[in-house]
């Protein structure tokens, strides 16, 4: 049995955000052991404690289950901290954080009211065998899925451990990029940039560690990483290239193309030797699509009520490929206009997420004739195309063939309205927050 | 220059049928000729005509130009039936013949007074240059896509040239199996079995002879080649190998699972190791399904009005492959019902033919988060599977291993209500109508 003991007592405090709570660290040896329980059996207890306090009606267990927000439990936490003398811990470190939760579910468009920033703590037992990771976050990916994941039911929630349910007063799961601030798994020191699954909240514990990847480079600015180089672009990257199987000179439409994955799909889709339109809700956006990215066209979709008619007139040869963001009547719309053997990638069907009559109807007669396919995809599963994906988007970065379209606000306090403004169409390209400056 | 001139002359009456008109055929050795203009122009302007009082306002020229089923224009033909000096041509065949074609446009689910039966001549000028091929029709499939073909407007018609829209009074193509009477064309002698696009017609005169397929076996029964062996068995096999992708162990589900394609792919897959449950509308046809065709289970969609449910009891492990002929709520409970990279071969839609409004809107968010896979389909794109398809049923065949459904009416006077019966669910298998004994 191994007893070790250390006396030094280190006090940090890092960030001192006077609105909700005190960010802050702490980080303790231990020096106090006692002898009821082991440490693994004491933290599944306190595991099982947090998950009946969280999950509410809706079930699921959260993809990465996370020490609880609720600051009750972490009190408990901080009070039963005593480690068992077999586990070979040098100190403790426990972080005050805020995080945004929704006060209860959220059927409809996301408003303000619905959320609301609290505080709690996350306690690391550094060296012990969790092989948790503590991240200071700095970024944070703001994507429309996660409403279907604060709804009381979505199909999504069930489909895959990124999009499980989030229950009334539960951190949310995110995207970003952040710093390690202490760590209890070899894979990661402290200091190291990290990028993987985060939270709506300035610190995440990241459960053993194993959803986050360490950022090998600083090439680029940092937050590209949780764009053109992070999930969305691998989601345009897989879905047009493993999904839509183009060929040079195919006629291919995007929605939402001012978005974050549908800039990028354009974008590859024009790079690639295709003919590209997109669509975009406002003027400006349309604007940029043909001036700044070099689509062959694009269209207000606001604008016209016959999406038949207007997707006719723009493709006069009919469409090969549709990379489908919004789903509803566009959808329809898309499949009407196709041509034989086109493909239909499904990424987002964001006009649903607010309104669930919308769901589409494309005329199945349209696909057997026209031996449509119509195909959805999650980047998660394309990972086999990673090294191609970085190589050559990082060259098209390079050589400035790509555009970055980046729309970033600033403070966890504007994660909300920033997911709000998703629904709104108010981001052009990747929406980030950045939490803190490095 | 070649003249030939023969002085035989040859009338044979092949069969005598007092409902509308007897079918002839008449073989006269030319004997005049003239000299006004040359025959292929004849030909042209002839068809042209043809076109012009058959293609009414639905355009589209049908898949295989004919001559034109109208008496008036047999006539015509007859009339100036006065061979080019050019022209090597040994004999003219004439047969006048009964076909099937609707009165008007075909909106909802057909009924007798949609059709009528009429009559018109066949010419054939043999050792002349059209390599066109005269055939008596022993067996015509009934196929349920024929009703989209029937109407003002199905998105179908402009898919694929088999779909093309039927005007009133124009014959109709249909699949089937026939016995060569006279040809023009190197490729088949009188006497031949063929297989391919002939009509709703006791003869049937195949422009170019490039539709059929002369058969070269009389292993199986000649109706066979209409159903299991014929597009039917090829859709089954090519749908489930080729679009469905099946993996030993699959859970699969097929609606009209009694009918021409289903039955062959619940059987396939039963053969190939899958786990199969097969819907259909009586309670006749699920015992059958169970207990002759070894489904491993069967169920009448007619009982429970939510199929969702159904399916959920029918597969509490989930599918991995519906095989879609009917489309509309079933496709929807099937999504929902699916596993996670679950496969939809789109085959027919049934469920729509007769009600468009009965349209399916399938969870996309189902789709995305399973990565399910929608793909239409049609046979016609699979023949580099003919080989396997061939070699595997007919083993199958002749070991037993698979159950041969035929469901075969007599008479051309019967191929309406056939046709009637489809959409009734009256068909139990294959559905044929047998034009005459051989």
């Amino acid at each position: 049995m191994i007893w070790e003991f250390q006396t030094e007592y280190l006090v940090l405090v890092v960030a001192v955000v006077p609105t909700v709570a005190a960010a802050c660290i702490t980080t303790v040896a231990e020096s106090g052991f006692s002898n009821w329980g082991n440490t693994q059996a004491r933290t599944k207890n306190i595991t099982r404690i947090n998950m009946s306090q969280t999950g509410g009606t809706n079930g699921p267990e959260p993809a990465i289950p996370r020490n609880g927000p609720e600051p009750a439990v972490a009190k408990r936490i901080t009070l039963r901290n005593r480690m068992h003398p077999t586990i070979r811990s040098k100190f403790r470190m426990e972080v005050t954080y805020r995080y945004i939760t929704m006060k209860h579910h959220i059927e409809g468009a996301p408003v303000e009211s619905d959320f609301e920033l609290k505080s709690a703590s996350h306690v690391l037992l550094v060296n012990d065998e969790s092989n948790d990771v503590l991240v200071k976050n700095l970024y944070i990916s703001i994507d429309p899925y996660q409403l279907n994941r604060m709804k009381k039911y979505s199909s999504s929630q069930k489909g895959n451990s990124f999009s499980v349910g989030v229950a009334p007063g539960q951190a949310i799961d995110a995207y970003g990029i952040g710093r390690v601030v202490a760590s209890a798994n070899k894979g990661f020191a402290k200091d190291d940039i990290v990028v993987g699954v985060i939270g709506w909240e300035d610190y995440s514990l990241s459960k053993g560690g194993n959803m986050l990847r360490k950022l090998e480079t600083s090439e680029f600015p940092l937050s590209y990483q949780a764009g053109i180089l992070g999930l969305s672009g691998l989601t345009a990257y897989a879905g047009f290239y493993d999904i839509c199987k183009p060929k040079k000179g195919d006629k291919v439409f995007v929605s939402t193309a001012s978005g974050s994955v549908g800039n990028l799909v354009g974008q590859y889709a024009k790079l690639f030797g295709c003919y590209v339109v997109g669509c975009a809700g406002t003027k400006q956006k349309v604007d940029m699509l043909k001036e700044k990215l070099g689509f062959d066209d694009a269209f207000n979709y606001k604008e016209g009520s016959d999406m038949r008619s207007t997707l006719k007139r723009y493709f006069p040869e009919g469409i090969d490929i549709y990379f489908d963001n919004v789903g509803g009547e566009m959808l329809e719309a898309a499949v009407a206009n196709m041509n034989p053997f086109g493909r239909v990638a499904v990424c987002g069907v964001i006009s649903e997420y607010t309104d669930s009559r919308k769901r589409a109807g494309p005329d199945m007669l349209d696909v057997i004739y026209k031996r449509i396919k119509i195909q959805g995809f999650l980047a998660a599963d394309h990972y086999h195309l990673y090294g191609d994906f970085i190589s050559t988007t990082s060259d098209y970065i390079r050589s400035g063939k790509i555009h970055i379209l980046e729309d970033i606000s600033h403070g966890i306090e504007s994660v909300t309205s920033a997911f709000q403004g998703l629904f709104r169409g108010d981001n052009v390209g990747k929406k980030l927050v950045q939490i803190t400056e490095e």
